[in-house]
């Protein structure tokens, strides 16, 4: 199929293809240099959040149009009214058979009608296959209270299945023949939400499939002597001539884009977020200033359709020191 | 207007205004890291890119649609038929004057029927005034061919403007009153162009206004002192009673997202340029694998209205090893 010489063209991706392991090893060390410098300003940060009421609550509320698409009403109702701390963390950092890359959320949260969970850790752990790469992560079970589960059994659901898998052993072609898998299915096909809630999102476990933590060594060494063959400029396999994996993995993926919500949190929401806080007062102003004087007397609570966060924590009118422009570079 | 404790409110933002600096500080240790690891990458990458016809045109046209919304058809054709060479610098790293997030963007052009420069460089500079900071840069000369100027004038007036306020000093008020302003701003009034060309882009000033370097040096002394006063507990002045700056300084910008592309095209272009650059191959397969039989003898070049550089640049059937999917993390 190729028009001209494929041994020119496939020379040349070996040579692309050894240099993207090197800018990688370089950004692994970014990443390292970056918690090494980032995580005692975290901890300060930790205190001073502290002392400030619903700052996180804040800061997903004035966070990007992406994530925020992310988070329905009755979510922010729920974050409103109990979501305390957040912590965000990189574990297997230091661990030489883990990935700088993978990631540890960590929800806090107060007493509250919806769950009895005081802790929702979701953690995400980078790994590889032949063809794919990215992050993988465990349904976490939530302790909903009696018909306050806004996700309406996904989160339980999932949580099932992947004990029942995890007992089912590594014989990839019964799961779906288990009934949690199928029950899952069911639910997913009959399901007739438009969006689901947030916390469905502690139910994801991969944009493509599960990946163990074997199957991802294995993929590194096999890459790792692959390269090293491109670099002593030995022949390496095609494998273009593999077989297509037919299976439906997603069948019973409950929150698709978990793996993308993820990375907006770790990479955008945690490390900016003291911008967010600060413009949801920049915010508060222009609201303020665009006000007729006789809106000033309406009850905030009844801002009518639309969710207002800031109006469910009371915050609509604080003072706040102005702010610069956020940055454009 | 506040609701409750103004003062406490005022401490807390300051508190976070400290650590903001301080993170501020982490990330451009980071910034400079990051060059000190990826230049001799980026140096690598270069002389094998030097083999390979095309290889930015194939980045440009895979790069995600918030840049690739920027290129209109005709910028896309003289791309094909002239961009050779592309190169980011962080060229004030070392100055401690400066800022590691100043970057300039150079373009190598090969001979053609458009203009006679073969290298253009367009410089932007990080700079701070009291309530902004961003990129500023100054609009680039370019030396057009005989009716071959794809923005219709705009660049040379752009820098002829500049030029103008150069020689008139710093005497603001006076600026509009120049031949080359009203000029300007009267072109920009006329035009019916929908999008204007990218290479109006070259013609970018600010999407704020112009920030001299002394003016940026002031603001960072003055942002010093207010930092350390802050730190030593001190009262540091509001200053919410400033009047506001009503002039329009966007009135003669020729390419209010300027800033915007610099930010794309260096941190995103430019650092994964070989991802996007195999995705331009893998995008092949899959149009492959879509075609009828009969329709692969039909001219590449002839695709209709939408502009497909692949077609201009007659890859449209290279071969390509296969490649991982893009990580999601």
């Amino acid at each position: 199929m190729a028009d001209a010489a494929p041994e020119e063209v496939k020379a040349r991706f070996e040579e692309l293809s050894v240099l993207e392991a090197e800018f990688d090893d370089a950004e692994l060390e970014l990443i390292r240099k970056s918690n090494e410098l980032n995580t005692p300003l975290w901890k300060k940060r930790a205190e001073v959040i502290a002392k400030i009421p619903h700052f996180w609550t804040l800061v997903f509320e004035q966070a990007p149009t992406e994530f925020d698409s992310f988070i329905l009403p009755s979510d922010a109702q729920i974050f409103a009214e109990c979501f305390e701390t957040l912590e965000v963390t990189r574990f297997e950092i230091d661990n030489p058979k883990g990935s700088p890359r993978s990631v540890s959320i960590k929800f806090g949260f107060g007493d509250n009608e919806y769950f009895e969970d005081k802790v929702l850790e979701k953690k995400f752990w980078f790994r590889k296959t032949k063809d794919w790469e990215g992050l993988v992560s465990e349904p976490v079970r939530i302790n909903w209270k009696k018909g306050k589960d806004p996700t309406e059994g996904f989160t339980e659901a999932a949580f099932k299945l992947f004990e029942a898998k995890k007992k089912n052993g590594s014989s990839k072609s019964k799961h779906s023949d288990l009934p949690e898998y199928k029950q899952l299915v069911k639910m997913i096909e009959e399901s007739t939400e438009a969006s689901p809630s947030f916390f469905a999102w502690f139910a994801f476990v991969s944009d493509y499939r599960w990946v163990s933590p074997e199957e991802s060594e294995q993929t590194e060494k096999e890459d790792a002597e692959r390269l090293a063959k491109m670099k002593r400029g030995e022949k390496v396999d095609d494998d273009e001539d593999e077989e297509d994996d037919e299976t439906d993995y997603q069948e019973t993926e409950v929150y698709p884009q978990g793996g993308e919500i993820a990375t907006l949190i770790a990479e955008d929401l945690w490390p900016s977020a003291i911008k967010y806080y600060k413009s949801s007062h920049e915010q508060d102003d222009e609201d303020l200033s665009d006000l007729d004087v006789e809106d000033m007397d309406e009850d905030e609570d009844e801002s009518g359709d639309e969710i207002d966060i800031r109006g469910l924590v009371g915050k609509g009118r604080a003072g706040s020191p102005p702010n610069k422009k956020q940055r454009k570079a």
